[in-house]
C-alpha cells in the first residue's frame, strides 16, 4: 500500500522539529539559524520571499548563516535575487539550484557566479510565469516570507506591500509545505488579515520592518528635455490616436516624463478622461500631479512604494485599500491585469536590434525579466475587444476579415537614441546573444521580442511596426528612428522617406510637435519636493531623495 | 476640495442599510430580497458568483426577486451564466449589461436574449481575462458569493470548491465594494479560513449547500472505440515524442479516453514517469486509475468535482489540500498555471475550419469561452524553456537561430471527423461567423485560433500544423485528417501524400498503431463503477451516474 500523505508527514516532522525553538508559533530572532537547520532538509525547494521591492531580509540573513554541512543543495525558487545574502547562500554551498525572475542590483554578481558554475540555473522567468510554476512543478517545500505584523495565531498583516505573499503562501501551505514569516512585531490583533493564520506555521519577530526598495521613485529633476520630447510623442502620437485608457508604464525616466506631462501637455490636448484612466501600476510618485488633476480613475498595484503610504491611504477612490485604510497590493493579480486587461505597455530598454528585439542584458550583467515580458507581450488568449486593440489589429492585418481578425496589444519601447554614457540604444546584435553563448543557455534573455513590439519611440520619431509588411520595412522603420547611431546612419534614405509618407515613421513635425517646446517647464513637477507639495504633504520621499 | 473617499462612504451607507436586516453580519434567508434592495443601487456592477461548477444559487434566486422598480440596470460581471435565475434578472429588467465567460447550460436562452436585445453585451471573456478586468475596469461594487460555512466574524470556509471566490472577494472588498456570502451553515469556528472575515460584510445562512455541477465527470461506458483510437494517437504520436509532463486536458470523452489509457496503453509504451506527471486539471474521476498506478505527481485544480472530495482528501500528496484535509482549488492560479506552466493543452471542439480556427458556437447557442482560449493559446510572455516547448518551436521555425527562437506551446484539438448526430467536425465556415453577423459583434467567438493550434487529431491521423510552411499546406494538412467529411473528400491527394512523407500528417499505421487494437478493453475503467472501485470506494459518484 502506497502512503499518499508523505508530504503531510514531512511537514508535521518539520513543525515538530521547529517547535523546540518556539513558544506556540513564535520563534525568537536569535534562534533563527538553528531553527532553520531544524526545519529545512537538504535539497528542499525553498522560496525566500523577495521581489524588486519587498525583502524577507531577516530570514535571508539567517539562511545564509546555516551550516552547509547540515543544510545544502537547496533549490531556491524566488522572485528576486536582490540582497547580497541571496547569493551568499550559493557561495557557501547552502543552495545549489536557482529558478528566479529578477536580479537588478545583483546583476553583475549573479552573472559572475553563473559563469563560475556556483549556481545551477533552472531558468529566468517573468514573475507571473514563476508563480504559475509554483502550482505545477516548482512548488516550494518551505516558504520564508515577510509581513508587518502577526498575531499569536499566525494571522499576518502585510501592510501596503502585500505583493507576492498570498501567492507564495497559497502554493506552499496548501501543498503541505512549511511557511515561516518574519514580522516587524507581534500584536494582539492585526489591523487586517492579509494571510490567515492557519496557513502560517512559524512567526519570527524581527523588531524592525522588512526591507523595501523605493524602486519606482524617479526624481523629476533628472528628466531631460529629450525625454520630454519622447513623452510628447508618446502622448500625442500614440495615447491620443489609439485612445489608450487601460495601461501599464514600466520603470524609467521616459515614462515618468509621460506621467508628469499629462496635467500640462495632455490637458492642452484635451485628453483628460480620454486616456490613462485605468492603470496596472505601482504607486509612482510621478503620477501624483495627474491624479490630483483628476486624470486617473483607478490604479491596481503590484506592490507599494516607499513614502507613498499616507498619500495612498488618503486617496482610496483611486487605489485598492483594506479595512485598515492602507494599500492592498498583489503582484500576481496585477501582472494578470497587465497581461489581459491593459491595451498598452510602454517601457524603456537598453538595446534594440534590427528585428525589434530588445534586452536589458549586457554581457556582464543579468538583470532578469521581472514583469516586462509578461506585460510586453501580445496576449493571444484575450477575447474581449476594445477600440485601441481593434485598431492595432487592423493596422497589423488589414486583409483578414474583421470578425476573424484578432486585435493587438500595443507594446511600445521608448528611449533616446543615445542612452546613459552616450551608449547607442540600437545595435546590430544584442549582448544577450553573447551572454547566451557564454552561459550555454538555450534561449537568449530577450526582454521583449520583435514580433510583440508595435512601436518604437525615440526623439527622432515613432516607428509603427504594425504597418510594416516585411522584415526589410521593419528594419528600415527601426533605422529611421535610430538617429545618429551607427544603425541610424546606415538607413536607406529613400525607403525611410517612403515609410514616412505611409505614416509608418512619424517625425515630431508630422505630429505638429516642435522639439523646441520640449521644455522642463512642461513638467507638472520638476523635483521630488514638487511631488511632495502636489500631494499636499502626504507623499513622504525617502531621505535619499530629499535635498531640502 | 475633491472628496477622495466616496467609495468608502458608499460602502458604509450600504452596510448601514443592510444592518437593519442583520444581527451582526448575519442576515436571514427569508429577508434576502429586501436586504438586497437595501444594499444595491441601480446601475451597480455586480458579481454574482457562479462558474461552470459552483453557484451562489440562493443569492441568484433572491436577486431575481428584487423589485425592478427599485433595483434596475445592474451591470453583471460574472464568470458564469448557468442558472435560469442568471437570465431572469435580465428578463425582469433588474440587470441590463453583461460581461461574462461561460454559459454552457444557458447557451440557447442567452443567444435568444442577445438577439432580442434584452441583454446589452459587454464582451465574452476567458475566466482569467475577466478576473484581470475585475482589477482594472470591471471592478464589482457588490459581490454575491458562496461558501460552505462561516463564523460570526464572517470568516469563510469554501471547502473544496474555493474556485473564483478569493479573486472576486479581493477585487471587490479592497476596492470598497460590498461582499455578501451565502453559506450552508454558521459555525463557531470554520475548519479553515479560505476568506478572512474582514473582507466579508454580510453572511446569509442558506441551510443547505450551494449548488455544484459535476461537469467534469465522464462515464467511461460512453467512450467509443474511435475515441480510444484518437487517444492512442495522442499518447503515442504527441505525448511520447514531445515528452509532455506538464499539461491540461479540456472536458470531453476524447481526453477522458487518454486518461483511461495511461495505465494500460501508456504503461505498455513505457511512458510512466515520462509523461503526464504534473497537471493543471479539475479532479477528473477518469484520472483515478492513472493516479492509483503511480503516473501522477501533482495536480492543481480550478475547482473540485462532485463525489471526488473523499478521494482527494485521501491523496494529499497529489492534490493541494488545506489544514482541514480537503481540496483547495483556485481558478485564477490554475488558469495562470495552465497558461504559463503547461507545455500542452488538448481539448475537443465542435467545428474546425480550413485555417484551423475552432469554435464551440453554433448559430443558436453561445456557450462562452470558459478557460479554453487562455490555455489554448501560445503564451508569448513565457521565458522559461522546456524540451517539449523548444522542440515545438524548432519545428515551427527551423530558420531562426536557436537563441532567438521562442518555443511553442502545444495546443491540440482532438475529435472524431463526425461528431454527435453525425455532424462533421470540419467546416468551410464556422457558425461563429454567422453568429457574429447576426449579433453585430466586432469579433467572431473563436475558441482557439488557427495560429495557436499546433496539432489536430482525428481517427484518420495527426496533422502537425507546426510543420506547415504556408496556408495551402495548412489547409491540406487539415483536409488530410478530415476523413469522409466534405472537407476531407476535397483534399488534394498528391499534396496530402507529400505531407505524409514529410511527417506533417501521420496515420495510425505510421505510428505503428493498428486501429483494430482500439478496443474498450484498453480502458483502465469501463464504467463509473470501475472508477469507484479503482478509488477503493473513496470516489462517490453522483446518483445520476450510478446504475448499481
Amino acid at each position: 500500500m502506497r502512503d499518499w500523505a508523505t508530504q503531510k508527514a514531512a511537514r508535521a516532522a518539520r513543525i515538530a522539529a521547529g517547535a523546540s525553538f518556539a513558544r506556540g508559533k513564535v520563534v525568537q530572532a536569535a534562534d533563527l539559524a538553528p531553527f532553520l537547520e531544524a526545519v529545512l532538509r537538504p535539497g528542499d525547494r525553498v522560496c525566500l520571499e523577495g521581489d524588486n521591492q519587498k525583502q524577507a531580509d531577516l530570514l535571508a540573513d539567517a539562511l545564509a548563516e546555516v551550516d552547509p554541512g547540515v543544510i545544502h543543495d537547496l533549490h531556491m525558487v524566488q522572485s528576486g535575487i536582490v540582497l547580497p545574502s541571496h547569493l551568499d547562500v550559493f557561495e557557501k554551498g547552502i543552495a545549489r539550484r536557482l529558478d528566479y525572475s529578477y536580479s537588478g542590483p545583483q546583476a553583475a554578481r549573479i552573472a559572475r557566479m553563473l559563469y563560475g558554475g556556483q549556481i545551477a540555473l533552472g531558468a529566468v522567468h517573468t514573475y507571473l510565469e514563476l508563480f504559475a510554476r509554483y502550482f505545477i512543478d516548482l512548488t516550494p517545500q518551505v516558504a520564508l516570507i515577510a509581513a508587518v505584523s502577526a498575531d499569536r495565531d499566525g494571522n499576518l498583516y502585510t501592510g501596503p506591500n502585500t505583493e507576492d505573499t498570498p501567492t507564495v503562501v497559497e502554493a506552499t501551505s496548501f501543498k503541505d509545505g512549511l511557511v515561516v514569516a518574519q514580522v516587524g512585531e507581534i500584536v494582539d490583533r492585526v489591523p487586517r488579515v492579509d494571510i490567515p493564520g492557519d496557513r502560517v506555521h512559524f512567526v519570527v519577530e524581527a523588531g524592525r520592518p522588512f526591507h523595501v526598495e523605493p524602486l519606482f521613485t524617479r526624481d523629476p529633476g533628472s528628466i531631460t528635455e529629450t525625454q520630454i520630447l519622447t513623452a510628447m510623442l508618446a502622448i500625442k502620437g500614440l495615447y491620443a490616436p489609439y485612445g489608450i485608457r487601460r495601461l501599464n508604464h514600466g520603470i524609467g525616466f521616459n515614462t515618468a516624463a509621460i506621467e508628469l506631462l499629462l496635467p500640462t501637455y495632455g490637458e492642452k490636448l484635451g485628453l483628460r478622461g480620454q486616456v490613462c484612466t485605468h492603470w496596472a501600476l505601482n504607486p509612482h510618485p510621478t503620477l501624483i500631479p495627474a491624479i490630483e488633476a483628476g486624470w486617473v480613475e483607478q490604479i491596481h498595484c503590484f506592490g507599494s512604494e516607499v513614502g507613498m503610504d499616507d498619500y495612498i491611504a488618503a486617496r482610496p477612490d483611486i487605489y485598492f485599500t483594506g479595512a485598515d485604510g492602507s494599500l492592498r497590493s498583489n503582484r500576481a493579480f496585477c501582472q494578470t491585469a497587465g497581461l489581459y486587461a491593459c491595451d498598452l505597455f510602454i517601457g524603456s530598454t537598453l538595446q534594440v536590434d534590427l528585428s525589434g528585439h530588445s534586452s536589458t542584458v549586457t554581457t556582464n550583467r543579468i538583470a532578469g525579466f521581472g514583469g516586462a515580458p509578461n506585460m510586453g507581450s501580445d496576449p493571444r488568449g484575450r477575447r474581449h475587444p476594445s477600440e485601441p486593440w481593434l485598431k492595432a489589429g487592423a493596422e497589423a492585418d488589414p486583409d483578414t476579415p474583421a470578425p476573424l481578425r484578432r486585435g493587438r496589444k500595443l507594446v511600445v519601447q521608448i528611449g533616446e537614441t543615445f542612452g546613459d554614457g552616450n551608449v547607442p540604444l540600437f545595435v546590430e546584435r544584442l549582448d544577450a546573444l553573447a551572454l547566451a553563448e557564454k552561459l550555454d543557455l538555450p534561449l537568449a534573455p530577450v526582454m521583449v521580442y520583435g514580433d510583440d513590439v508595435t512601436h518604437i519611440v525615440t526623439e527622432e520619431g515613432i516607428a509603427n511596426l504594425l504597418l510594416c509588411r516585411d522584415p526589410d520595412e521593419r528594419e528600415q522603420a527601426i533605422r529611421g528612428v535610430a538617429g545618429y547611431t551607427e544603425i541610424g546612419r546606415r538607413r536607406d534614405a529613400g525607403m525611410v522617406a517612403r515609410l514616412r509618407e505611409r505614416g509608418v515613421i512619424r517625425r515630431p513635425e508630422d505630429l505638429g510637435i516642435d522639439p523646441l517646446d520640449a521644455d522642463r517647464s512642461l513638467l507638472a513637477a520638476r523635483s521630488i519636493k514638487d511631488l511632495a507639495l502636489a500631494s499636499g504633504g502626504l507623499y513622504r520621499p525617502p531621505s535619499r531623495f530629499r535635498n531640502w
